[in-house]
This record gives structure tokens, sequence and C-alpha cells, in this order.
């Protein structure tokens, strides 16, 4: 007779190769677990789109946990209540226009509507570099486990092919910055100085198809572009996710 | 004129600056945002009970991020199915009575859930020492900042308040051992070999007061019991956060 | 039209798949791919027994890569010499009674010989602890990826069953102080002075079964019985690792 | 009745909290302790100057701690004399127009002044960059905890407003490089070979704004100007540290 | 004719030089330059005694400097207003009876009290080993360069003879715990939970002469006695530096 | 009478001197023991070249132990399959034309392959530099103990003479970089981005020799090139061995 | 033509080949080259005694080359002046009955001495174990290259066979605490507090035969007895070598 | 009465006080204690220039103590066989034109001649900048504990004047380095590939001024040559060393 020990460690193998195995090809891959490609995520899986998100580390939520200098809290202007709203984030008037959350109902429930959404989560798992075949777009990613690289270890990377890729590292614009590091056709300029007014005001310009099929959000759209920073105030990350999420399923054809 | 940056700033600070001050004394005071902290701060929210949970990591969730061996799902058995569903995580039927959901789903509606029910999180926050006072229970938190600790600075610590201690720290029973270390009236026996059934069917009986104000949940209880471990089986840490939520509420009077 | 690159990770996926859902239940566990983990794996496996071999680091073979103080030789003395012939290691005479083969050819000649047989390995793969349920005796083994651990990561793991285990992890002696520390009934002396004869002579004696399903060979053996130490000569380690391979036949009725 | 430990608690973040938010908008900001920061901000101080120092480390007082090569003790030449005096550190003649001083007694003298004088002090803090507006000037500073970048974690600065930012991090001339480094048209030069007469005899001339919004005072001013070091003779540091308190309070009308 | 760069490099010497060597025999070492050690050296200095302060790290000032979790403010109670009135502290109050200072103005005040008393600063000194001699009480200091423990090096160290010794080296009372571990008559029973009130009230009485010749002040004193901790509150710190310094005096006939 | 511990270190010295003065001049080394470099080295040691394989690691076997994402699986497609039998590795067809290998039995083989054929292994052998005389070309290696430079030590190497010196070290091409970086005639152009496909097409084409006496083969060939990059296929890797083993033998006109 | 280079590694590996394997059977071995195994190794070696001395480190000299805290200068009392002149170490009367040498060359002289006498010096070589056969002796060191311990790696030692053992390993007696660990009758009882007098005038008297085979000198004989500590005084570390020689000598019947 | 202890720390105090004072003006220094440092400061030092060996390291000796590949014996050929005559260092002859030393031997010897000709040696002394003043020669060093450097504190150098700078740092020319790194008129070509034969017979014409007051030997001069390195063979590092003794005693007039 199996032991139950032997049924889980079965039952975790089995449902998660066949998610692996399903999502070896796939429409869109969502690097990186901040509020842009949360959001991104979310909103692709509302709109059918077979997406997988991709984070390096252990959790998800990249750099919204932590607030404004480890003070839970976030702050998003008018323009994205209705992001707040839609995704289920309590929040309180501070003064006009603004309107402030706290850091880790921001994450649980954007991760929450990710997952409602059909989003699949590949967590420790490192993009080390992309594929990019006679087409010259980039058409998947070259895949490995996080604390192989964190060890040290010499490893093999695996393959997952999509048709579009999002690039939402935030500040590092890693995905970016690996193409132009290897002479593709694209420039990452690096973010600019703060000024969160400007830096808000722009991101939904600079969040685009920056190389054949690698799309931009949130602060990776920003540092792409040259654009300022903006700190804790998330609206704009959320507002750019959406868009990047309607330019995607816009080249999909959803 | 204020500059947006400042507003932004501001806004964080006195929020943050609130909700701190407001819990230098609360009810219930929740140490470990696993599984069962997570459940029962969620519950004892439920509850009405003036809760918060305080996290030693920047992110939320604990052990249950990775699932088992890093492939994200986590398995849940017929007798915590209904919590599942309480707090709206997905889950598939896999064998009789073992269902599969997803890791990184699970934490992220813990999580909303106890935010939906009003528990305040204070993340990268580190519980140093406790305050024992001439009546001989555990009344209080001694809490700093965790970056001090790992950036190895000496700083002191600050204090909060609390009628009841839930140590949900798992394995390491962190709260229970230090009560022990420095003479307290209790002994951490240490978690025994792996024997997942036995350990899901024990871990009721183990949650519970293990010292005057201190309550365990969750693989903490087992560690304290000698009781054996359990693996990627989420149901007994689940149930274990429910039971504790409700001794802690019994304590109170609610 | 699917693409090569998906196919490569399908087909590493699908088969390791395979292999890992095969063996989480086996007739032997083989613990440390040295010199006597690889000889016993070999011969368990010549035997017809269902066995993986399971090593914490990246690559198999141990302490013998280094041979002595980094010269890649190692000592084999007359009696062993004829399992260096079985395993086809070539070998010179030095002096009379002693011969002397390549280090690195040792380690290569005893994997293939594994592998020939039929002997899974599961590299990277760290024993944390083992199952022990009702009766008492060791039943399994509860597994993580290496560099989890290295890495510092919380992740949960997973289980193996098997019927028989070898602890073949060297002086270390793991898998035994484990069960030691968690108030097994066994102790674990530790590796006495230097005596290469007396070390020698004696390791079949302690080749043996020190607990409920958990057998020793090689260094660990001798770890357990705190006798001597040898130095790189692996005549011991060879006939410790063939007694193991009978010892373990035995007891499921081979 | 509330605890004493929480009232201590309490007091502590009630007066932080309303320093802090007092600073977010303020007239001058001075990035380092070091001799000449302490001075300029002692001086701006007692010219009535809404003043704060921001400190990286844990304590104020930079490199003049260790005197020359571990032995405590620093040296002054007639022309900044009056400044020993003026700020109370007691002094010995060498030789004909050389003085020694304590170290430690110089730090703490400075710093007891720059109280006196109403100046607000946030170590561990870190500034990781500026704000920069539409007008094109240095108008405020991202700032975090020191233990944030310490212990590798990813969490969002806060900003602070500054109509003078003054740039006193010593050699590194922190502040001016990152302006550089963004594209702000400034270029650090950096310290030259030792001449101590020479960069004493200089340092007043290199003392000034150096990009609108950010003056530069002590080895951060020579740094920028490519001057020569000057070791452990701090005459210079403390008049350019004065020079720069005269530039800023000119600047703001005082 | 002489460089000024050797004029400087040897004024430093000969004053430090001078120093060191009259120091090398003095009435009484203070160990640990934080708030109990400061004022026991500032008092110390002012009757009169010849004394020196130790201090391990580059800077003076120990934990202060971080008030509670680094909110740079310390709170006093009403009992001990007025040593920080006499050390020129400024302070707030708070509720009745709680006073609240900034950390960095306590640390220079002090500091600048000692000096102006006579005080020699020591930075940068780690004490590895006391000198007991025939008489069976401490005589004297082993001490080393701090960074030559911190680089891991092997370099012997140098001795000073004092007829008292102060241990003032917070929680880890490492002087008295080196005296402990070398089987000196002595038990450090290690600082117990936080229970602030108490361990104000006691520390008087814990402050007294452990060993012959070895005096505890402030946390060290709490330390050895078992005591309760305290957090950021520092009343009880500077009137057990006061009353160390009345019981050495007197033990020195002042 | 002689110990018998001192006949095996006399053993194991004695062997290996002799193996390392043999060496001292040698036909071919080839650096780097991965797929290619191990094919190259045991073709040679076929062909009758005097040659030795240097890796720095202390085992054999390079990226191939861990397969893809430590899967240990390794996948070779059809016009390489005449290289698994040869070398006596195991494999099952997956889909036409590819086949699926154990990554351990790969290495072990491909070793055991090796050492049959005569090559003397080095292993924690570095290559600092290499030696290039009047003529041009390389004729030589300078190498040292790995662990030499893992500690940070300051140790001179040796020189070992070779005629053909084979660059296989992956994707970092160290030889080709060191002579690039001294200078020497030679760009390398570094790894593209994935296309397996494209890759294992062309590495024939790039396997040559680059420098007077440099020849590159497997992923140091593809980087030199400036080719695409390919993960876990093989089949290449081999094919790329053979033939810079058939460049090698006939440049020694055998 | 053998190029020179080869030349040169072949003269080295030759030379020192013979060496090593020529003190695989010695009559004498000295662990550690401070101060005591310098002097007892030379004098070993006028006496015509196959002796080698075994260092940790790459460097010989120990403890002796940083002096006092850095300040490169050692004292040697009256008493052990001989030794001074012996050796050709320079001194300065410092006082009456103490002089002053240089750390440097004292630590030059005495390698300088040893080298004259014949002693064969193993640098970079750390002894893992000790030999102790049947007789209950310690008849020999189990050794290995220090890098392979400082990178963490796992390999195998070689052991060398001494008719007698001396530990002058210093205060941590690292040979005698060895022999202890693994049960052996001997009891390293610690240095006690410093008593530089004292330590000098017992020296002697610890020097001895402690363990069968197995002579301590040096601040280990102090560490074996549980006596004081001394200091950066050397005469009687010098006096105790040469004690250790006439010891070991005599019972070597010379 | 002044205790012993006592005795001896002021003994090494005021020996060293007066060392290093009387050093800070000298006539040359020569940075870095290899073997072409050493044979050049102990030849200056015979000609009775007034001469400084400083040295980073805690041990005199360089990178010579290893010898090859941890093989502690240097190869030196005829033309520098009268330097180890000279020098008093053994050495057998191996084939003609090639003598064999012991590595240690040659370190201490060469040491022992320097300290008997009068050189003053400051070791764990880092060179951190150079002093040039008006004329634009080097006319000093900025110089700090190597320690501080080591724990990464933040102290101020001292300046050391000198008439002439020998830089026998290596292979790094550190020396040569700063000045180039600071825009002096000097190009580090840096070391070529190993070609032992050039190397050794070119030194001589790059042992030369290459700086205004900047002499280089040994590897230093082959580095900022663009020469090759020559590896363990020392008779060309001797030759330099005495090279430029003669340059400098020449400059200086002697």
């Amino acid at each position: 007779m199996t032991l139950n020990e032997v049924t889980i460690s079965r039952a975790i193998l089995e449902e998660q190769h066949r998610a692996l195995i399903d999502h070896l090809e796939m429409d869109a891959a969502v690097i990186g677990g901040g509020p842009s490609g949360l959001a991104c995520a979310a909103l692709l899986g509302e709109k059918g789109v077979k997406c997988a998100l991709i984070e390096k580390k252990l959790s998800i939520g990249g750099g919204m946990w932590g607030g404004g200098m480890m003070f839970p809290r976030i702050v998003v202007q008018e323009d994205a209540r209705r992001l707040l709203d839609r995704f289920g984030i309590a929040y309180k008037a501070f003064e006009e226009g603004y309107y402030v959350a706290k850091s880790v109902e921001a994450v649980a429930k954007l991760t929450a509507a990710a997952c409602d959404a059909g989003v699949e989560f590949f967590n420790l798992t490192t993009v080390e570099d992309v594929m990019i075949r006679g087409d010259g777009r980039i058409g998947g990613l070259v895949v490995n486990w996080t604390p192989v690289d964190m060890a040290g270890l010499h490893v093999d990377p695996l393959t997952m092919a999509c048709t579009c890729t999002v690039d939402a590292t935030g500040h590092d614009a890693m995905i970016a910055r690996m193409v132009e590091k290897k002479g593709g056709a694209l420039t990452v300029k690096g973010e600019s100085f703060m000024w969160a007014e400007r830096a808000e005001s722009q991101i939904l310009a600079h969040t685009k198809e920056v190389f054949p099929g690698l799309f931009v959000t949130g602060m990776a759209a920003n540092a792409v572009a040259g654009e300022c920073r903006m700190g804790p105030i998330f609206g704009g990350m959320l507002l750019s996710g959406e868009r990047a999420a309607e330019l995607v399923a816009e080249r999909l054809g959803r």
C-alpha cells in the first residue's frame, strides 16, 4: 500500500510537471512579479491569454512589500484609483488626489487576481537569456532555477517558448539589457533623477514594444526610455501594467 | 507649494506612524507569516480581535511559497478542504482525499483574507525578546528592524504590548525557544522524524497555550511537543491556525 | 510547429519526471556517491534491486577525485584487487600487495558500472531527514535540492520511500548522525586516529545494519564504530560496499 | 494603565516622527558627518537655517575618529585655530603654526555644537539619488535606511525636499558623482596625489556651488576639482565647512 | 627643510605616543564607550582619577547612536534628569516623568564631558584578556588593535596596568565573561526578559565590584546579575555610571 | 620496517610524480573536462597522441552533470548518435531524431573512454597563462593548483610544454580570452542568443585553430565565433570534440 | 631540445619530490614555525636529528612577525640573551635585563639557522590528524595541503611517519587538542590570564612529553598546563624550544 | 614598582616609535618584500643608504615562500649564482647552469641580510598613495596600516618622505599603477605571456627610473615594460634588485 507521504510527493510532482510542460509554449511570459508585472499578467489572464509570470525570487511582489523606507504603505493617485477598486485593494484618502494603501494588501490582492485569472506562476526561476531565431524576434526564454545561480553552480538551462515577452523587472530592465548587451537593436538609457510627477505622467508613453516580441512595463519602461524615477507611488505602475496587457493582447489578436 | 514627492512621503509616514502607535498595545500578536500564522491572524481579525502579524522577512508567506522542492504546489487533505473554500483557494482533487493547490495562490489568498479582516502587518520586523513583568506572563514583544540584525548593527529595540502572543514561527519555534533559553518554564522538544499522517493528526492537540500568554500553532506547536514533521501537506497547518485563533479569542473573552 | 528547443526541454522534463516518480518507492537508496556507495549501488543493481544513488553534490565520486593530497592516485591492496578487475579499473603494482590506480579512472569506472547496472542517480539532492513511521524503522528519505540549502532558502522537502537505506556519506556518517540526533537508538562514536591497516581489516565487521532499515558502509561504517581512519587506500571501501550490497540484498530476499 | 515600556516606545516614535515630518521640507541638507559637514551644519544652524545632517553610518564623525593611522590625534594649522576655539576643542602647540587636538574630542565638540545650533541628525540614512524637477536644480534627496542597502533588500526610498544640498561626503564626493553619472553637467575629477600644503591652500577656492543647488565642501570639494589630498590635517576641512555655510546662507538670503 | 606633511605625521605620532606611554600605568580603565562607560569615565576624570576609556570600535557611543529601532531619540526618566542637565543634554518632557533627548546629542555631550575631564580615549582597541598576578586581582588589560582581530591576523598584544577596571561593555559583559571563562570566581547570569521598570530600579544595586579589581556598570551590571533588560531608556545607565565612578573613586581613596 | 601508511603515501607520490614529469612535455593539452574536451581527449588518446586533460575543478565532467535545470538528462540528435554508441552511453529515443541519455552516465563513460585511451588527467589544476616564445605560437601552459587561487594565495606557477592546446573551457573560452586580453591576434566575440538548431549546425565550422597552436572546441568554439548558444543538447559538443581531435592529430602528423 | 621553462619546472618537482619522499620517515617533526618551533628545529638539526618543520601558513614565523600590537619589536630577558647571540639576532638593552630586537630579524635569523642545520620545511601543510597504531604512541602525522582546507575541498591526506612529534602550534596547542578530542589520555587546560613573569619562569617545567611520542613547546606547553600567558616577550619561547630539542634528542638517543 | 608587563610594552613602543620617527624622512623606500625588493634593500643598506622596506603583509618574502605550485624550491641560473653566494643561500646544481635552492631559505637569508645592512622593516603597512609636490617628483609615501584596509575602516593615513622610491610590488606594479591612474606621465603595459628566457634577459634593461623619483625592479619592472613573465626562476629578480640598488645609490650620490 502506498504511504501517504509518497502520495503527497507524487501529487505535487505530477501537477507541477503538467503545468510546466503545458507552459513550454505559451502566448505571453511576464518577467518580474512587482506591481506592473502582476497587473499586466492578471489582465492578460482575464483576456484569455495563456500567460505565465516568471519571478526570480521565492516570493512574488517585488519591491512593493516594503512600502517606502520599510514603512509598508504605498500611495496611488486619482487616475489609478479605479485599478485599486478593480483589484479590491482598500485605501484611504490622504490629501486630495492621493490615496494610501497597505503594501502587503496590494501585493496579496494583485497576486490573487492573477491566480484567479489563470496565470501560472514560476517562482525561483531566473531568465538567463532569450531565444532569438531566424525571424529576429524574441521567441522564448532561457530559464534556470534561481538557486543554481545563487549557489554558483554550473548547470544548463531549459527553454520556454512564448509569442510575447513582457519585461517587468523594474529599474534593472533585465531582459532589455540582456538583449542590448548581446547586440540587439535596443538601448537602455537608464533611469534618470527622481521626479515623480513627470515619471508618472510619461510612463504610459514608454510602455511599448521596444524590440520585436519584447514589451516593457513599469520602471523597466522608464529605465529603457531614460525617464525619471518615481519612488513609492504606484499608480503609474498599475496603469503601465494595464497598458502593456492591452498592447500584448492586441499583438496576439485578442 | 508642496511638491508631490513630499506629499507621498508624508502620506506614507503619517499612515504607518498611526498604525504603529495604534498597535503599541493590542490584543494579540501573531509572530510568523506562514500558513498557520496567516490563518490564525485572519480568523482573529474576523472575530474582531485587535491583532498584528509580525514577520521577520520582507515578504509574507513563510515556507509555503516554494511548495515541495521548489515545485510550487501544496497538498491539503479532506478535513481541511473547508478552509481552502473559506479562503477562496482553488484546488484540484488528486486522489481520494488529497487536494492540490498552487502555493502562490494559497499565500496570496490567506494574506488577502487577513488584510480584509483588519490585521495589521509589520514585516521586516524581528522579535528579539519578550516582555515578562511581575505577573510572570508574556505581556509584550521586544522588536527591531530585521535589517539592523542582518547588517550586524547595535541598535536598541522598542516594545509592543499584547495580551496574547502566538508563536507561528515554524520548525524553529523561535518565541518558545527564547523563553526556554532565558529560563522560562517551557521545554521545546524539537521536531521528530517525518511521519506526515501522525503529525497531521496530532497537531491540534499540540496547539495550545504553552506558557502564560504564549500560544503555539503550526510546526511550532509540533516542535514544542517533539511531534513528527510533515512536509508539504498543509491541512494541519490551517486547522492549527484556526484552533489557535479559537483559543486566543476564548482567552480574550470574545 | 514545435521548436526544437521546446522538444529538448520536454524530452528532459518527461524522462526525468518518469524516473523520479518511478523512484518515489524503491527497494534501496544509497546516500553518497563515493567509492563504497558506488560499489554498493552497482552491485545492488546487478542483483536486480531497484536502487537509487542520492548525492548531495553536482558531481558523483565524493572524496576519491583528489587521490592523496591532490595527487590523483589511489592505492588498493591485494584482497580488493579482484574488485578493480571487476569494475575494469587499470592498476600498476607498486610494491608487493599494493596496487596504484588513477583516481579519476576509478570514479568513472565505478559510476559507469552503476549506470550499466540500472542504478538511478539523483545528484544535487540532499537528504534532510528520514521517515520513521509506526514500525520504528527507516522507511524513506526526506529530500530536497542541495542548492536550496546552499542558498539559505526556506522550501519544503519531498519524500522518497525505500525499504533499505545505505549510509555511504563517509566520515560524517550523516544519516546515522541524523537518527542519533533526533533520539534514535544509535550512537556514532566518530572516527579514531589514523591506523590504515587496522581500519582496513575491521571495516567489514563494521559494515552492517545499525538501526532498523539503515546500513552503513565505507568510512561511515568505521565512523559509527569509532574505528581508525585509513587515508587514501581504497580496498576496504570497495569491499565494504560489496558487503553492504550483500546484506541489503539478503534483507530484501534476493 | 499603560505600561512604561509602551510609553518609552511611544515617546521615541512620536518625537522622531515629528522631526522627520518637519524636515521633509527644509532649507539645507548636509550629506556626511565628517569635519567639514559638521562645521558647515553647525554654522548654518547658528545662522537660523533649517538644516539636517544626513549620515550613512550609525555614528557621526566620518573619518576623523581614527586620527592618522589609528593614532587618534589630528593636526590643525594657524589659520584655522580660531575654529578650534570657536567649537571649544582643546589643543596643544606642536611646532610653530601646528596644533594637535584629540580626534575624539574634535568629533564630539563639533557634533555638540551642531546639536546646540538646532541641526537635526538623520543617521543610518543613505542618499540614493537626488530629485531634479523641471527647473534643473537639485531640489531634494531620495533617502533610504542604510541597513536596507547593507542587507541587500529591495525597498523603495522616500524623498526630502531641500533648497540647498551640501556634499560633504569626503573623497568619494558621492552626491556629485551621482549627478555626474546620471548625466548632470558636472565632472568629478578625483583627488590627486598627496600635497598637504597645496590642498589646504586651495580648498576654499574649490568650496562652491558646482551644480544648481549643490555645494561641495571638504575633501568632496577637492575631489570635484581634481585637487591634491591632504591627510590628517583638518584646518582646511573646518574652513571649507565655514565657507560652505556662508555660501549656502547667502543663497538662502540669510 | 622639513616638509609639512612630515611635521603633521610627527605631531600625531609624538603626541599619541606620549599619551599611550603615559597610560601604560593608570588608576582606572573603563572598557566600552556607551552611556554608562562615558558617564563613569567623565565623572572619574572630574574627580582627578587618571583614567582611560577603551573602545573596540572606531567611534565612541556604543548602542546609543541608534535610539530605538533607528529612531534616534532616547528616553530618560525623572530621577536621572539631573544628569542630562549636568552634561548639558537638551530634552523635552513627553509625559510626566519621561524626557526625550536626541541620541546623537547625548553621545556627543557625554563624550565632550569626558574629554573635558581629562579622560584619554583609546578607540579601535580591543581588550583580549586581563592581567592577574599573584595577588589574584585584575591589575591590567591585555590590549590589541581591533582591526588585527577583524582581519584575522595573528599579532601579539600589549599590556596596560590599571588599579581598577570598569566593565561597561553592555549586554555582553565581555570582561566579566572573560574572567568567568578562564576560571575566575565570577558568574555571569545573563540578561533576563524585558521589564524596563524593574531593570531601571535594580541597576544601582548591581553596579559593584564583582571580582577583585573589576567593577561592572550599565547593562553589564544587569547581565552579570541576571537582571531584566530595559530597552532605549537611559536613566539607569547614567545613574549606574555615576555610581561606578563613586565606587572606583572610593577604592582609589579619592 | 616500513609502515604501510608510508608505503601508501610513497606509492601515490611516486606514481603521480612520474606522470607529471612525463607530461611536462607533450603533444596536446586539452583544457576543460566537459563533453567536448572529454571526447576530444579520448579520441586523441586513441590516435596515440600523448595528451593530458587539465581541469580546474576537483571533478571531471563540467556542465554536463546537471542535465537541464538540475534534471540530469541530456539530449542528443541523430547525427551524433554514433558517438553515444562509440562511447557506450545508453539512450532512449524521445521523438524522431532526439535521443535522451542520463547525464551522469554520459560523464562517466566519456571519462572512462579517455582513461582507457591513455589520457592523463590533471584535475584541481588551473591554467593561469600560456607560454608564447619567439615563434609566436602557444607552446605551453602556465599552471597552478586551483586551491591556491581559491584561497587567494600568492604562489608561482609551473610550466607544461605542449605542441597543441585545445580550449574546451565552454562559454568562457578562457584560454582564448587570455590570449586576447594580453594582445594576441584573436577576438572572442562571445556567445549570442539561444538558437539551438543553428548553434548545433555551425559548431563544426567554428571548431578550428584560432591562433597558432590554439584550437577551440565545444561552446568555446561558438563563443569565439559569436555563434548562438544551444542549451542541454550535446550532439554538437561531441561532434566538435571529434573534429578538434582530427585537426590536432593532423597538425601533429598522425 | 627541452625548453628552459620545462627544465625549471622539472628541477623544482624533482628536488621537492626527493625531499618529501625522504621525509616520509623521519626522527622528529616540529609542527608550527613560530619562535619555539624554529628554535627547537634548528637545535635538533644541529644535533644531527632528521627533522622537518611543518607550517600551516605560506610563510614561516608564526605570531612573531607583528611584534606587539603591530609594532615589530620583541623583548627578550637576560636569561635568554645567549640564544639571541647564538642565532645572531641583534638587540639593544632597554632597561636592565630587558633587550629589544626587531621581530622581522628574529624570524629571519631563526629560520636561516634552521635551514643551515638541515631542517626541511613543509609550508602550506596542515596536520589533520595523527597516526597512532598498536603501540599507543604517536608515530606519524596525517597531512594535507592547507589550501585544500581553505577552499573547503574534500581531498584525502597523506601520512608522514616520525618517532617524535613536537607541538609548537602556540596558544591553540592543536596537536594536543586533536589527541584529547579523539580520546587520548591528555588534557589541554588552556592558557590562563596574563602574568608574563610567572609564564616565563614556568615554561621550562611545562616543556615535556605529554603523551607517548608528543612533546610540547612554547605557548603550546603553557596552554596544555593551564599556565599564564606572556605577551610579546620571547625569552621563554626560545628557551622552551631549546629544552624541547634536548628532550627529543635524548629520547632519540642522540 | 613597575610591573614587567609594562616594561615590555614600553620597550616595544619606545623602540618602534623611535624607528618610525627616524624614518619619516629617509633616502630610499622599497615597497614590497619579495626577492627583488629584499635584494635591493639589502644592497642599499650595505651602501649606507638610509632605507626602509615597506611590506603590505604581516610576513616578509612575497611570492617566494611557495616556490612553484607550492613545491618550496626555486631555480636560479648561472649568471645570478654569485648573488646566492653573496647572501649565503645554499643550492644544488640541477642541470648545467640551473641551480635549485629552498624557497624558505632564500627568503630567510635575504631578509637577514637586509636586517644586517640596517634596513628598517615596516610590515603590515600599505602604501595608499604617493606625495608629489611642486617639483613633480615623488617625494614621499602615504601609508596606512594594512588591517585598516582589510577591515574596511575609514582612517586617515600618515606620510613618510623619501628621496627615492623603489616599486618592488611584483606583477601588480602597484606604485607605478597608482601614479598612472592619477594622471602621472607613466604607462604600465602589463606583463605579457610566459617566456622565461626572454624575461630574464630583458629585466635589467627594464630596471630603471620610470617617473621622477620612482624606480622599478623585479616583476614590477617587467610589468611596466610589457615584458614577458618568468615563473619560479629568480636569478633575474635578484639581479634586478642589485641593479635598482645601484641606480638609486647613484641618484643619491653614494
